[in-house]
């Protein structure tokens, strides 16, 4: 694997020789004599506003010391990713998003994008960094104050000081506002003690908990004086230097997991076990020595929420890791399209090659778009997030909309990972499900990233509560009188159902039309009004649905929201797939490159299609589509399919992963010297005069 | 595990105490005093016409010897689960699909019946069984004669001659017709030569290949006389009793896959192998001495399916054990989701159970909707199979029947696979992830289903075809204006566009109707008029656009075939999705008693809906139901959703698991426990006077 993984790729593009008869329709850009993009240019935008950072750590994980090996037992794969998390400090890779002050870069952009690279490596390298340096290190940052940082930062960046990031108990993940851990404040001692009163409080699936945390910061309700301040956090020394348990601490290895295994996922629980008084992280609420609590934040609800919002980091990066290995997967399924052949088409040449069957550019090319979408996306967020983390724009307005837009983009991005991922290892057959070629590690790995970090259904719903917040603050003080008089005006409104009903007047003039005049009716201002009219639409039908709710007993209204729980989710995706496009749109105008900007339009476009498709019944329902404009969008979305066929390589190409990034086999040349060699053979044997007849041939005779 | 393991299941139907408050709305059946299935009855149906094979296989893997052990290296699992194949001889598991001559049970359902049971104790298991008595000993069998049964079936059966099925190549998996491995007859030694010529041609993915094969059941192209006669199998051994490859004889393993590592896959080479002319597997055609080649079968193409076809029952064992391995992640996530809690409803007063959620449910019920229309569906492919397999009712019709039927119904049932599989992982959150709770490893173990014995895309365009082909029959022989006039006369037909036509003008009398008014159009007979009209009318579609092709050179005939390939595939899918619904619909009208047809009338409907709502802008596009119709389908599923939660648990455990087959701690008992010990806790706390005030509480004060 390693000798194939260190070939030079050889694009199909450069290469096609017409050994067995050209191909019918053109295979690359090249080929097709027309627009082409600027790969170098690509990659540049791609790799985003942090592209050095990104280079210089795809530069370093070329070294295979960092790579993942198949087949390890989780003990040799957790002793193999600790190695490596040494590595990383010793090329400075720990330092990034902490203080120069303590040896840090002071750079949360940079920090972010490098960690988001380490998944072409190993996805349990991405995570275990991130559990020590992103959660761990970052609760002691961003919970701490100057004495936490003084005495652990060091010994955190440097790895001298493994810990666990203890929030998630059994049994309660996505409401950590519930967790049953306890740290009741002793005045009689200055200490808190930390307990777990049942087995559902155990704190679990915590990275560094089954074998190499020393510490964990530790979630807990926080009790002082009879009165519960809700959950706050405290570091907690877990093991003495032979990493033996300290007293009172238990714990459980979680085991084999579906994927990650180089991480020492496990479980702890704490039997009254005492910390100094300081050891409570105390930014944003305080213990004194005598008892009393004291918080520059007064709501409860406003002080949980700042603190888990101080941690928002997790989810930022995983969109965008879960974005960079799916590009992985669509450069080996893309790759392996463009050279594995299967059946002759019938026509007696030669046999087809993958990629130029129909479903099969169905199968992949709208996941290239969508990914790329993701790239576009990922780096607003990744800047919405630098800006605020760096204090350049850290208002409490800016705070909700990076924590709403990393609670929008990450359900979309993880999802659309595990279907981009397992589409590309079903295209490759056989060879997809072969550890080697590296897409089922990937399924089983980023499996998770859908449910960790919050639940993707969990953070759509936090989404769509936002929605419906906004939503309603354009009624603040107004009756329902008028909210009723908002929802007929609507009708008629630029976005809203009058939209539908002009464009459902249109549809007669549509049919019949030429296959032209009706792309011109999909272009990007009529996507950007349907995917915008979808979101603002359905938000005003939920409000109105939910109204009621203000009147009914609490469990009445409970069971009213409940009613209509898939919706809410609902509308929160299509905000998130509207953000996604309206970022790609983004990027397309500010390309310079004529060449370039033509092809991403016609992608950005197959995105925007592809999404309309997917919604299209709600589309039709809601008279926003007519029967035949509806109809006509797949057929839209097979011609840009044929348009874009020819670009598929240089698209994934440029994401600029190299044959050290990649390592699949069948993405790094085997296949096309199968191919050839086969090909050569069957042509030498005709020209020898050897070649058996066939048998049909015969009968023929 | 074990320990979980053995506990008996205690359903929440039964145990569910009011310690924090009584849920608000029924949890069970017997809570909703209302019609109720009865479990045992269903349970009889959905093990279906070999129940008592089934129940005996079942009882059989309670021994723990037969589970899979988590975390193991592939050299252990091989080695376990060879060990396990040796278990199977020993309780006559290997003897039921052989003639009873041979120590046999001449009997085939039976035989797929207790083999897909396997898939409850190891997938790795139920595969390598297959490979060695479902592909390895049914060639010998079914393409062999008896020269070939005398010697090789007794020690086949017995498991003292382990064999591969070596027919897929590197280079060719679904195109079987075009491998590359030749095998070319000497008169003068009566030796067929067994030859790869190049690396693409090597065998591949071959289970029993890499390690415990002693011989081959070999696919190559029968050249005699400087003809090719096509693709026929011979029987090669492989390695001598020391495990050492014969001279000639080469291969490779295939390493670490994404699943099924109890599974020795390798790759199989021939350099010029020897092997008598007997060895010819000569059913269906034969060479004599002097090398001329005879066949029953004159055509080469009908007799090469014809050799393909006699293969059929991977295709059927794994639409049955990609059903029962939905029907245990379901029993899983459905037993999790009634027991675990999550977030207070907001009323105040407990945690909500999982499967209150309205998106909870959304979530799980249409899935045990579809994998009951799989287990119907599946039984009535099995009697096919088992009266063409017995003699009882083998005709060409009913081959290709069988055969279409197994295309039909095999990409439905493994695509519901990995679908319900990872929606139930997802819906236990963190604990879906651990191995213990075994979801992610049947994901990882039945990936593969969807591309082995015929990629799921390549089946469902055979079944396409076949639908193509049923169609033309009615034409045949009429001219072009036959077909178009046809095609006009379909306007005004009974399931065609006139009736979409119809629905239309009955939309408005449906606005402003009540919900019941809306659910009677859309019973079981509207249902099937929707569901079987889509298949006529888009396989009529396809013909229209497809009929051009017979007047155009092959090249672009081929093309225009690929333009609608997508859509092809589409059809098919559809025509499958049908089938299943009219077998759940045919399994509903036999039931006697009354809840329990009331109840599996409600899940049919939610299986139908179900349909209808997945393809719903087909429905709107081509007029065969109105914006409110169409509108009305999601809430009427809402409804069901509803109706059915009750009965969710009895609906998992009708598939009659016991904790042996079930084996995850979280629908063990274990998650009930720590509910259970939580709620205690509290309200222990609260009795004492102990409890912390909340600081919410004291600022309200």
């Amino acid at each position: 694997m390693a000798d194939a993984a260190v070939r030079t790729s050889r694009p199909a593009t450069n290469r096609r020789t017409p050994a067995g008869g050209a191909p019918r329709a053109p295979h690359s850009a090249a080929e097709a004599a027309e627009a082409r993009i600027d790969i170098a240019a690509v990659e540049n935008m791609l790799l985003g506003t942090w592209a050095d950072t990104r280079r210089e750590t795809r530069e370093a994980i070329k070294d295979s010391a960092f790579w993942q090996v198949t087949g390890q037992t989780k003990e040799e794969h957790r002793e193999r990713v600790l190695t490596q998390l040494h590595m990383l400090v010793d090329i400075e890779g720990s330092r990034r998003a902490f203080p120069a002050e303590y040896g840090g870069h002071d750079n949360n952009g940079a920090n972010i994008a490098g960690f988001e690279e380490l998944v072409l490596a190993d996805p349990s390298l991405q995570i275990k960094s991130g559990v020590q340096w992103g959660l761990f290190g970052s609760a002691i940052y961003q919970l701490g104050t100057k004495t936490h940082w003084d005495r652990w930062l060091p010994a955190v960046i440097s790895l001298e000081l493994p810990g666990a990031f203890a929030m998630t108990e059994t049994g309660h993940g996505s409401d950590v506002a519930a967790i049953g851990t306890t740290a009741t404040y002793d005045p009689d001692t200055e200490e808190f003690v930390i307990n777990t009163p049942f087995r559902g409080a155990w704190k679990d699936y915590l990275g560094n908990a089954a074998l190499h945390g020393k510490a964990a910061t530790v979630f807990a309700q926080l009790i002082t004086g009879g009165v519960n301040y809700g959950v706050h956090c405290f570091f907690v020394p877990l093991r003495d230097d032979d990493g033996n348990f300290l007293p009172g601490i238990g714990g459980e290895d979680d085991g084999v997991k579906g994927g990650l295994n180089g991480i020492d996922n496990g479980r702890l629980h704490f039997d009254h076990v005492r910390v100094p008084r300081e050891n409570l992280l105390n930014r944003y609420g305080d213990v004194a020595p005598d008892g009393s609590y004291s918080s520059d934040i007064a709501s409860p609800g406003r002080r949980f929420f700042t603190m888990l919002g101080a941690l928002v980091q997790g989810r930022v990066s995983l969109d965008g890791a879960a974005t960079t290995a799916s590009a992985l997967a669509l450069k080996i399924a893309v790759t392996y399209g463009n050279q594995r052949r299967q059946f002759d088409s019938g026509s007696g040449t030669d046999e087809v090659t993958l990629l130029d069957y129909g479903k099969h550019q169905r199968r992949l090319l709208p996941l290239i778009a969508q990914n790329y979408a993701q790239f576009f996306a990922h780096d607003e967020l990744l800047t919405t997030f630098d800006g605020v983390f760096s204090g350049r724009n850290d208002t409490p307005d800016e705070r909700e909309n990076l924590e709403t837009l990393a609670a929008a983009l990450k359900p979309l991005s993880t999802w659309n990972a595990l279907n981009t991922i397992q589409e590309a290892r079903e295209a490759c057959g056989g060879q997809g499900f072969l550890a080697e070629n590296r897409l089922v590690g990937l399924h089983h790995d980023l499996d998770v990233y859908v449910t960790f970090e919050g639940d993707n259904n969990v953070l759509l719903q936090l989404v769509g509560k936002r929605l419906l917040a906004d939503y309603a603050r354009q009624f603040k003080g107004a009756d329902a009188a008028a909210l009723a008089k908002f929802a007929v005006g609507q009708t008629a409104g630029k976005v809203f159902r009058g939209a539908g009903l002009r464009q459902l007047g249109q549809s007669v003039a549509d049919f019949g039309s030429t296959a032209r005049s009706v792309e011109l009716g999909l272009r990007a201002e009529q996507q950007h009004e349907l995917l915008a009219g979808r979101v603002e639409q359905m938000v005003a039908d939920l409000a109105t649905a939910l109204r009621p709710a203000s009147k009914l007993a609490p469990a009445e209204a409970a069971d009213l929201f409940n009613q209509h729980q898939a919706e809410l989710i609902e509308a929160a995706r299509a905000h998130g797939e509207l953000l996604q496009w309206e970022a790609f749109s983004d990027g397309v105008k500010a390309i310079q490159d004529e060449g370039t900007r033509q092809v991403l339009t016609w992608l950005r476009d197959l995105f925007g299609l592809h999404l309309i498709e997917k919604h299209l019944a709600w589309y039709l329902i809601n008279g926003r589509l007519s029967a035949q404009r509806a109809a006509s969008v797949s057929r839209y979305i097979g011609r840009l399919c044929t348009r874009l066929r020819p670009h598929a390589q240089d698209l994934v190409d440029a994401y600029g992963l190299a044959p050290e990034h990649v390592r699949a086999p069948i993405a790094s040349g085997a296949e096309q010297e199968r191919q050839d060699e086969a090909r050569e053979h069957y042509a030498r044997l005709k020209a020898s005069g050897d070649a058996p007849t066939s048998e049909k041939a015969l009968q023929k005779k």
